[in-house]
């Protein structure tokens, strides 16, 4: 391990970090257009929020410094160790870094609670693991969360979508699934320069996603909302993150026009960004092709027509239009693990509630901003059992892993999402059997309404959606955590076990996983 | 395929069956010593039962005689593919011949209901899947369910026990990991006769099932059951069943010498046979020696003692001693996957739930009655997501997978782990999903206890607790089919799809699966 070269890696990322915070500060001054409730008055100057962002920055560029200083005169080439190092290292000091402001502003839980350490951490997270899930129980009292917070909490989810793009898709090569779908997608016959090509390709994806924020910023701008909220809910958006700057979230501004704006905006984003370069570059016929797209809308539409009806059925909506409406906007909201709400999916029927915990565990396209599993590995997956299958009464019998008529013949392939799968499973199960004995039972038992009865009985069920919501980076579950709800709830260890749920998640766990490793470590 | 060869096999099953069956007519006679509390009256004979055992008993041979006819003459080997369509059709036959008894005997389901088809078939295949879950609601009623028809309940757990360490040992090897533990355990050096010396293991594995068997029922008979007890609660043990003669299951004699003796005999069920083998051969030290069954003890002993602390903590028990008690014998029952119930584990606290539902998912050793995943896939599959998450670092290096000191050199192992776990889970995410859909919410409205709110919030972890009880073969679960519980109040589809996830689970997936799929069909 070349200490050093990481070490001028992580003072860079600090110095960035430096840099990115002083943004956030302009939104101190009330003259920048707030949100819409609130009256311009000049003497509300938010000089709490400004001298915790200010500090925040100043603290990050020592930080780096010190990092820079132990590199100086780092040599050597960054290798596949150092990548991985870089990557788990960096999310974790941005984690770090990014829950600064909010503690030395002195941003408030709620009225009476300042946030803790674990609070700061978990919000930093959530953002920029473009989670979503938040322990703020109220966002509209500049007096608790100032302006220049909350847009530093939604330039977290900028940053992090920006970093997913760059990150797994430059230093990583977006894992084995992306990497299939990558070479199958831009690189055509010239397989061999794959990697190096994505190096470039990581600049070109980085622009898309900064355009689509800017296009959506200003179109959520023309739509009536203030600079504020257009930046702040494009970031939410185009990140798949889901930080709002309202306690009602996108649905405070009821307005169709904004959720079906909105959508489209969260289904480009939960898109594979090369789909969307090619897109880009005037072949949109290679969207329509692409196996992935195709099915990760055959879910969103089949889910959505499923959603209707059965909403229909048990009167959870007032009627076919607002089932269509709210419906489609929960479906892809979870799917492309944005999170936001427009609706109380959590008083859905069961088979709805039942249906979206399980398109959490779907996620968006790989070499996207999605979040989750990816709707890629799914379809891997399916293709490898079926093949074991036969496999189990054929033993000779060796056939290709195709995909949309092309053979992908990476032998590691298949091991690969098997493997992926198996720890999804391993540390959603682990995190489970923690959260639930850790966590105290206070939660349930404070039952708001007393007529739902003895709501501890759903603290498995709420521990289990909450593991899925962070693990797959989406934000809202069921219960507790529901999407009227919030984090702020749980224990101090358990909203830890939740950030390292997130980052997890968000780093598609090898590159935080082996950083526990001691052999990881070695000098080898 | 060979059809004719295949049908002459499942002729012999039938045959065995109409056998088999006969065995359960005496008990139709009172004069054999029924249960404890009845009274005994010669005038009691239970002709429905009689008449309804021996029908079935006719109708198999003659289905049996036709298989028989059509396959007359076959000639050739049992390939592999014969081998999987047999074990699987023959699981089929199994159950629904097993199904006619309760049928023709006019068995009621409660007070008012004779059993269905669906009912019968379910229970017919719990019997022979080893679950033991239950559709009967009343057992202790001979008006409504004959005792020669419990009689016929628990020989199907005896024969699905044994036709488990016959057909999976002796046919098809185990599986994968059963295989690398036979390898490792029986063979020795000479790895290449594993499967003809396994061949000749079945007889002596059949040889010590059925010892056991005789020795458990001398000793409960001992310990003051009347013969027909001691017979079917020794048949429920050692096949990992859990079907009783009690609405109270074991719970129903109240007494620690007996529970804790069927918790020696669960965890000698819970045993690869192939231990019990050498065991019985006077090396006692290979069972302690073996990792399996060391990680299998370590499970069961860490589990008690942490449902003991945190029961005490909440206090679900009385006294530490009956927490032990109680407590020992659940997490057992569970882990060997028989599902006997001797307290209440519903009413435990939020953490000792969550724990045995986690536990549903480890099961017994491989090569043993014990349902489930097995103790040693987990451990394989913790190597390697292990070795997997090295090899992320460092592509080039390759490192065996090792257990206990033994390098396994199959190379497939690591993938079929991976693919049997793929499985599980696909499995029961997609069955979760179907179950919610299909049930309708009546079950749950209808609220036998109005304090305890609205149940049916509780929809969807009951439900998903039933498909891991099911697909895991293991029985109760929680809420409404928890251990004082069962599955009558399922709607017939769901209880379909219950016997199929039973089906499923206890032939290891792939025996089953493939019989879908229409290649498997073809001639080839």
């Amino acid at each position: 391990m070349n200490y050093r070269l990481l070490s001028r890696m992580l003072g860079i990322i600090c110095f960035l970090f430096a840099i990115t915070m002083l943004f956030s500060l302009p939104w101190a001054h009330p003259s920048l257009g707030w949100r819409k409730e609130l009256d311009f008055r000049p003497t509300n100057f938010e000089w709490s929020g400004f001298w915790g962002l200010l500090g925040s920055s100043l603290l990050s560029a020592i930080v780096g410094g010190i990092f820079w200083f132990y590199g100086r005169g780092a040599a050597g080439e960054l290798f596949r160790k150092e990548a991985m190092a870089t990557v788990g290292l960096s999310w974790m000091l941005a984690t770090v870094l990014g829950a600064l402001p909010f503690l030395l502003s002195g941003t408030m839980r709620d009225a009476d609670t300042p946030v803790s350490v674990a609070d700061a951490l978990f919000e930093s997270q959530s953002g920029f693991s473009t989670t979503g899930a938040t322990i703020l129980t109220d966002l509209e009292d500049p007096e608790l969360v100032p302006h220049c917070i909350l847009f530093w909490r939604s330039s977290t989810h900028f940053l992090g979508g920006l970093g997913i793009v760059v990150l797994l898709v430059a230093i990583l090569g977006q894992g084995a699934a992306g990497k299939a779908m990558a070479k199958a997608e831009i690189t055509g016959p010239n397989k061999d320069s794959a990697y190096s090509r994505m190096q470039k390709t990581a600049g070109v994806f980085a622009t898309i996603y900064v355009l689509l924020n800017i296009v959506l910023a200003l179109i959520y701008f023309l739509s009536g909302m203030t600079i504020f909220d257009a930046l702040c809910h494009a970031f939410g958006t185009l990140a798949t993150g889901g930080f709002s700057t309202y306690n009602a979230s996108l649905g405070k501004f009821d307005s169709p026009w904004i959720e079906y704006l909105t959508v489209v905006f969260m289904v480009l984003a939960g898109t594979n960004f090369a789909l969307l370069l090619l897109v880009a570059m005037g072949k949109v016929d290679r969207l329509f092709k692409d196996i992935e797209w195709q099915i990760y809308i055959a879910i969103i539409s089949l889910v959505t027509l499923i959603v209707i009806v059965f909403g229909q059925y048990s009167s959870d909506f007032e009627n076919l239009l607002a089932a269509f409406r709210y419906g489609l906007f929960q479906v892809v909201s979870i799917i492309t693990t944005t999170g936001y709400g427009t609706h109380d999916f959590d008083r859905w029927n069961n088979f709805g509630r039942g249906v979206l915990i399980v398109l959490m565990f779907v996620g968006g396209c790989a070499g996207s901003t999605g979040g989750g599993m990816k709707v890629i590995r799914h379809v891997l997956l399916a293709k490898i059992l079926r093949l074991e299958l036969e496999l189990s009464y054929r033993p000779r019998v060796v056939r290709p892993l195709r995909i949309g008529g092309q053979t992908l013949d990476d032998v590691n392939l298949r091991k690969q999402i098997l493997v992926y799968f198996g720890l999804v499973g391993a540390v959603f199960a682990c995190s489970w059997l923690v959260l639930i004995t850790v966590e105290p039972d206070s939660q349930w038992t404070q039952v708001v309404n007393t007529s739902e009865g003895n709501q501890l009985d759903h603290k498995l069920l709420d521990c289990a959606s909450a593991i899925a919501a962070t693990l797959h980076n989406i934000g809202p579950g069921l219960g507790v955590v529901g999407p009227t709800a919030n984090y702020a709830g749980f224990a101090p260890w358990s909203k830890l076990l939740f950030v390292f749920l997130m980052m997890l998640g968000r780093l598609e766990m090898f590159s935080v996983l082996v950083l526990f490793l001691p052999a990881f470590w070695r000098r080898s």
